[in-house]
C-alpha cells in the first residue's frame, strides 16, 4: 500500500525564533516532506535541519515555493506575472535543493504553497510558468497537483512542458462533485472525524469512491495524501492514516 | 594575459524598482560576474537576467553570497553564527545556481560580499563556514578570497576543506605593506586616476612590484582583478584595463 | 493659482543605496510630496532626510502608504483583508509622522500607492478600511483619491467616516468619459508632449474642459495635481507646469 | 507596592501566522507591556492588538525597538551607524504611537530589545542616538535601561539629551558585582527556582540587598522589573511575583 498512495506534509514552515509545526513527531510518519523555501516560512538554518531530519527517515524532500509573503505565510494572493513566478520557483527551488546536495540526496518533486498553489488551478500562465521552472531545473522534475476529476488541462500543459505530473488528494477536506475542494470558509470543508478521515484515505488509496459534499459517490485518482501533523490530534490521526494505509 | 589574471565585477545589484550598476555595457569586460543573490540585492527575476546576461558574453558566473541585510546592501557586520553562516552561503548558492542551471551552466566560483567578505579575513570559524558551504554544494567549487602578502591562513583552512583558492587583488585601491587594503575612509585609499590604476593592474598581471601606500614595493599573487563599471568613469577604466591586459 | 491647485508628487522613494527619483530639483517645485513609508520604498534614514527636505522647501509632507511588497514596488495587488489594511495604513502613517514631529510638522495628508490607490477605486471595504485609518489616526487628516466626473462614493463613505476628501488629477494622463484614467498599457494613455500636458493642467486648474481620450470634453474637480520629477525630462515638464500655473 | 516596582514584559512577539508568548495570560499580570514594533516582531495587526489588549486591562504601552532582523528576533548584532539607530527607533516608535493613538493613548516610554538594548550598554554614540530619538519624538518621554550599580553613564548622557531615565532590573538573573548580568551562557545566569525569584523581586523593590553571583550582597534601584510569561512555568512565577510585590 505504501506504494501505492503516499503521505504528504508541509514542513518546514518555522522561521527565525518562531516554531510551527511538530516535525519531528510527524517526519517518522509522512513518505514526502514538502519544505518551505524562504518565502512563506523557513529560513536557511531550518531548511538545512528540515532536509537533515526529512533524510533521517528516509522521507522525500518536495520544495514548496510560494509567493513572497512572509507576514501572509503565502496565503495571499499577489499579482505576479508569469515570468516572475518562474523566476520565484526557480530561485527557492534552488536554495532547497542546496541543501539536499549537502546532505547527499535532491528535491525529489515540487509543490507549490498556499495561494500560489490555488491561483495554478485557474491561471494557465501561471501554470506554465510553474511547469517551465520544473523542466529548467532538472528534467523529470515532478510538479504536484491537485487531483480532481478531470486533470485534463494540467495533463496537456504538463505534457508540453515535460514535465511529470503527480496527484494529490486530501483525506480531510470535503469534495465538490468535480473532485474541487470545498472552500474552507464553508461549512463542514473539513473533517474532523478520525474515522472519517481513515476512511476517506482508505477509498482514495484503493480507487474506490467516496461520498463528496452532496453525499455522492465520487472517484478521485491520488498519487498521494495531504495529511498534517502539527499538534496532538493531527498526529494522533496521522498515525492511524498511517497504520490503516500500511495494513490495506 | 587573459589567461593569466581575469577581470571579475560586482553586478546584478539592481534590486526590484531600482536600478544599480551598469551590467549591459561592463559585462562584455569582465571574465567573471559576482552576482548578488538576494540577500544584499538582486531579486529572483534580475539574478535569471544577470545570469543570461553573462551566459551571452561568456562571462563565467560567481555566486555572491551576502549577510541577509537589504537596507544596509550587507555592507553591516551582523553577529551570525558559522552556522548561519554555512547555512546562508548554501541558500544563495543553490538559488543563483538553479538559473545557471537553466540557462546551461553553473555557479563557477563563490566571492562573499561586504561585510561577510570583510570578516572572513579576522575570523576562522566563518571562513571555515563558509569553505564548508563550498565543499558541500559541490567538490572542487572554488572560493575566492582576498589575496595578501600572505595568505598561508587561508591556505591552511581551505586545503583543510578540500576547497580551490582563488585570489582577488584590486588594482584602484592603496595596500598596506602586508598586503591589506588600506580602510576606504582613509585619504588616498582609493585611486582615481586612470593611469595609476592601469599600472598597478599590468604590474599584478605580470607579477611585478607596484607601490604600497607608503610608497615600498608591494608584490602580490592574484588570479583575478575586481574592477567596477557602474558608472561612465570606472566604465572608461575598465575598457583602458580591458584592453592593458589583452596586450600586455 | 497656488491656492487654486497644488502640485503634489511621489517622492522619497529611494532605498538603502539604491536612489530613485531626482528629489533634491523636484522639491522646490511642488507643493506637496508624497513620501514613502517603507513598505514599497523608503527606509528610515532615507525618510527622516525626505521629510527634512520638505520642511527646508514649506513642502506639504503626504503619507504614501502601500502594500508590503519591497520587490513589486508596491505596484501588485496583494490580496489583504480591509483589517490588515487598515492596520499597514496605521503603522506606515505613524512611522513617517514621527520623522515629522521630530522635525517640527506632521503629515498633513494620506495617499495610497500603487496597487492599494488602485483597489480603493473599486473595493469599499478597503476604501473604508483606509478612511477609518486616517479618522483613528487624527481627526481631520484627509485622504487624497482619484478626482472623477462622479466622486458620489468616495464623498459617501468619507463623510460616514468623518474624514475630508482631497482630489488630485493627472496634467500628463489621458482620461475616459466617466474621468477613469486610460490604464497605462493602452496606447495613447500617457502624454509626453510638454504642451498638450500644461494644457490639461491648466484646464483642471481652472474648471474648463480639456479633451478626454476620444476627444470630448471632460471637466474634472480637483484639489491637486499629481506631477513627476525623476528625470531631466519631467523635470522640465514639471518646471513649464509650476510656472504655467503661477501665472495663469 | 505597585506603585514602588512595576513589572514590565516582552510582549506582542507574534509575527504573521507564527505565535510566540502567551499575552491574553501574561497581561493581566504586569504593568508595562514592551511591544515589539515590526523590525524583530510584531506585524501591523499584532500590534493593533497587542495595544488593544494593553489598553483593555490598563496596562502601559512601552515601545520595543530592535535591529531590522527578523530572522535573528533582532538577539543580533548589526553594526548601525548613530544615525541609522535614531531614525529606526524614530521609525519603530512611530508605528507603535499610531496604534496608541487609535486606542485613545499613547507610548508610555521606550525600552530598546535584544541586541541594540545590549549594545547601549558600551556604546555612548548609539545610546545619544537612541535618547535624541525619544527626545525629538515627544519632551519627556523616558528611556528604559539596565539598572547597574552605577549608572552615571546613563544619567549623564539621558540630562544633556533631556530624557528622563526608567531602570529595570531582572528578578530571574544573576548579578555581577557591579550590576551587569551574568551572560546568559554561563552557569547559573538564570534563575529557575520560583521561590529565589520572588526573594530576589522582593528585595529589589524594597531597596534590599540580594546576593550577586559570587554570594555577595548586591543593591539596585530600579523603577521596573523585567518578567516573562511566555509558558506555564514562567507564568506560574509571575503570578507569584505580583502576588508578592502586591503584599509587600
Amino acid at each position: 500500500m505504501k506504494r501505492r498512495i503516499l503521505l504528504n506534509c508541509d514542513m518546514g514552515e518555522s522561521f527565525g525564533a518562531w516554531v510551527m509545526g511538530n516535525d519531528e513527531h510527524a517526519m517518522p510518519l509522512v513518505d514526502q516532506a514538502n519544505l518551505a523555501c524562504g518565502f512563506h516560512a523557513g529560513d536557511p538554518l531550518i531548511m538545512q535541519r528540515s532536509v537533515a531530519l526529512a533524510v533521517r527517515h528516509g522521507v522525500a524532500v518536495g520544495a514548496h515555493p510560494a509567493y513572497p509573503d512572509l507576514v501572509g505565510f503565502g496565503r495571499r494572493h499577489l499579482a505576479c506575472s508569469p515570468d516572475e513566478v518562474k523566476a520565484q520557483v526557480l530561485y527557492q527551488l534552488g536554495a532547497l535543493d542546496a541543501f539536499c546536495r549537502a546532505a547527499g540526496t535532491q528535491v525529489d518533486y515540487v509543490k507549490p504553497h498556499g495561494a500560489l498553489y490555488n491561483d495554478l488551478v485557474r491561471d494557465d500562465a501561471l501554470l506554465e510558468a510553474v511547469l517551465e521552472a520544473c523542466a529548467a531545473y532538472r528534467p523529470g522534475l515532478p510538479l504536484m497537483v491537485l487531483a480532481r476529476v478531470d486533470n485534463g488541462r494540467e495533463r496537456r500543459l504538463a505534457t508540453a512542458a515535460g514535465v511529470p505530473l503527480w496527484f494529490e488528494a486530501f483525506a480531510d477536506r470535503a469534495y465538490q462533485a468535480d473532485g474541487q475542494l470545498v472552500a474552507r470558509h464553508q461549512a463542514g470543508a473539513v473533517h474532523h472525524d478520525p474515522q472519517r478521515i481513515v476512511e476517506q484515505a482508505v477509498a482514495i488509496a484503493c480507487g474506490e469512491p467516496f461520498a463528496d459534499c452532496d453525499g455522492q459517490p465520487l472517484r478521485l485518482t491520488a498519487d498521494s495524501l495531504c495529511v498534517h501533523g502539527d499538534n496532538a490530534e493531527s498526529l494522533a490521526v496521522l498515525e492511524r492514516l498511517r497504520a490503516a494505509l500500511d495494513s490495506a
